[in-house]
């Protein structure tokens, strides 16, 4: 029904007629999800079709047997210098960094990690600061596992310092911070060096606090130049803070993102301590997977150039995001968008109180983004202004299609508020 | 030195000079892990070396690419007999069915199961029924989580059935009870069909006790005969008890040992809270090696197929060990062993007392066997009396002069007494 003030606004006219067009084209697109599509993960169809013949790692091991808790020497030597981890201190295990994340997280509520005095199932909270916008996936298993989560502002840098500094250093319930260092998810930030410095020297309440440097996108970059971060073990432990710090990383988003391999470094306490649990878990990793990694990615250069063919079939989808955003939205108050230089995705911010109308307008129109809220811990971004757009899992036509109707469901939103 | 008391007893003198002998020898032969041989692991060669061009599974699934939580189904579909799980009940995971079992007890510590009143780890005491001899790694899990172990003697047929319903119906801190329903680690027991249904059916004073049902080596036969135990999940969920069970497998025994696939099995109810854990630790399993595997073993008679070229290569050691044991021990007080119709183990029970003596002169003579004490929890046999042999890992030439060794050791340890 129209109402009489709307008789006199043709710009709600054409938005209505525009996404009652984009309705009747019936459309079945996805942009929910940071994942490889199909193209990308043929790049390492090598790791699938090249016969494993010789089964024995450098050392002589057997891979196919059990054991090697920390994962094979060769697949972590090439993946030292890419996380900033030493050789020793870095494991290698199974397909999932998040596993590793999870189980870090359960290990210390379940068993007294190095520098604390109980079990964080013993602690009246647990905290986590979670920067938003973050990882939804970060902040899930927080829930899932009781602990609480504290949001901090993202800058162009990395976390608001000045608000962290005083958060951990009042509070020895505050444990932890998630942090996605480089092209982090979502808005594609890269922490600055002085972020670092601060999270790696900072004063904490708890003597247990620990930072989840979860450097998923350490080799992901979407333009010439591969942007570096600072060394947060290295600094933290410079500052006689050796054991602040968990790095994680993965293959998911290099190989396989379903069958690759994760990563855990540490300080050799820490990875003590994380040993010692994972022994009465697991006989080990799968280590014939390490190996068919080790060769088809055979060191740090390989995957580098690995990575390169990536950028190739990603960067014109990010290129399309942006382009349509640009045509649409350069002038429109309340509107913007980042451009990463790296990573899995790309942020569109739009006026306070309409990202979920825009999302359930996309959803009406076959088009799946992910939930507004979702970058946000228990899925409120109290703004309501947060999307999370991830143009790599769809051909190019289809990003281009779908962020052109997204650009047609935002467009109605601002003008029917 | 010779005592007075020695000088006439030449059984003494033999027993030395033999063990003297066997130390001159030199050797180094390992008797201590449940691992296949490489003979075993080439077995499955193809799972290694048959190219995985097509990566599509039976639905479409591209298996390269995250999700999937549940695992693959036509693998599923191939263990639901073997494991006797309905399929819809039935999940395939990674490499590893002790990490199942590891998280669906630290789950329990840390999220509300079914039936479940707290979280355990919000409960006074968890405690585990563990029958002895057991399998360390169970009991070494549950110490590293803080969950107390009762010991329940086992028979032939089983645990003890009167002692373990005596004490789960007095206590509701006890929340569970380890069981390896087929070929038992170490003493190769068959779960009679009349415990099984005693364990489904008895009550029990804590409304979230659950067993866990390892059934390691549920198609790992050592004779024509192809034993079957009975369908737990299925008793259980007849007596109004369908959450009590989770029911644990894997191909470690089958295809690679540290590259094989777990499966755990459960009510729909349990099988969703395992879910809704897992789906915050991970993105899903490895579903290429889901697809190895299902193509390689094709279905359940493929695998009875398989585990026949097992049997030829490992029921000669088993033969040796009984051998060896037989020749020089049948009229022997006080030992015995077990003649395993399946499974990984001989248990070699000795005099009161002794087990640790022949484990140490063993060691020394270069011959590794399982510290003794590992098949009860703490590392504590009360008896000293319990030596696991496991005699699938050497050769056979290397099991028979193990063996020959360790029966110098037990007459020497029996001498000395």
């Amino acid at each position: 029904m129209t109402s009489p003030a709307d008789l006199a606004r043709p710009d709600l006219d054409d938005a209505r007629q525009a996404y009652a067009d984009l309705k009747a084209a019936g459309m079945s697109l996805d942009l929910t999800r940071g994942k490889p599509s199909s193209a990308q993960l043929d790049l390492a169809a090598a790791l699938l079709t090249e016969p494993l013949t010789d089964h024995r790692a450098a050392d002589g091991t057997d891979t196919r047997n059990y054991g090697g808790l920390t994962g094979l020497k060769e697949l972590r030597e090439i993946f030292a210098p890419v996380l900033q981890v030493p050789v020793d201190q870095l494991i290698a295990f199974g397909n999932s960094s998040l596993e590793l994340m999870y189980e870090t997280v359960a290990q210390a509520l379940l068993t007294v990690m190095p520098g604390a005095a109980h079990r964080w199932a013993d602690e009246e909270r647990v905290v986590f600061l979670a920067p938003v916008p973050g990882y939804d996936r970060h902040f899930a298993l927080c829930e899932k596992l009781g602990v609480e989560l504290v949001t901090v502002p993202m800058t162009a840098d990395g976390p608001d310092m000045d608000v962290v500094e005083q958060l951990v250093a009042g509070d020895p319930a505050i444990k932890g911070i998630w942090c996605v260092p480089k092209y982090s998810n979502p808005d594609g930030a890269i922490y600055s060096d002085e972020v670092s410095r601060r999270l790696a020297t900072m004063s904490t309440a708890a003597p247990d606090f620990r930072i989840f440097w979860d450097n998923a996108y350490a080799v992901h970059h979407l333009t010439d130049t591969e942007h570096e971060i600072a060394d947060v073990l290295a600094l933290a432990t410079e500052a006689g803070h050796a054991d602040r710090v968990f790095v994680f990383g993965s293959t998911s988003k290099i190989t396989l993102a379903g069958a690759g391999v994760s990563f855990l470094g540490a300080s050799q306490a820490n990875v003590a301590w994380w040993l010692a649990v994972a022994g009465k878990r697991s006989i080990g990793p799968d280590k014939t997977n390490h190996l068919r990694h080790a060769r088809f990615l055979r060191d740090a250069d390989g995957v580098k150039a690995h990575m390169r063919k990536h950028r190739e079939i990603i960067e014109p989808k990010f290129a399309a995001v942006e382009d349509v955003l640009s045509r649409n939205f350069a002038d429109t108050p309340g509107v913007s968008w980042s451009q990463p230089r790296g990573g899995y995705f790309v942020t569109l911010t739009v006026p306070d109180g309409t990202a979920t109308e825009i999302v359930r307008l996309a959803k009406e129109a076959g088009i799946a983004l992910t939930p507004a809220g979702s970058t946000h811990p228990y899925g409120e971004d109290p703004e309501d202004r947060t999307i999370r757009l991830a143009p790599t899992f769809p051909v190019l036509d289809e990003v281009q299609r779908a962020m052109e109707g997204v650009a047609v469901c935002v467009k109605l939103a601002l003008v029917q508020r």
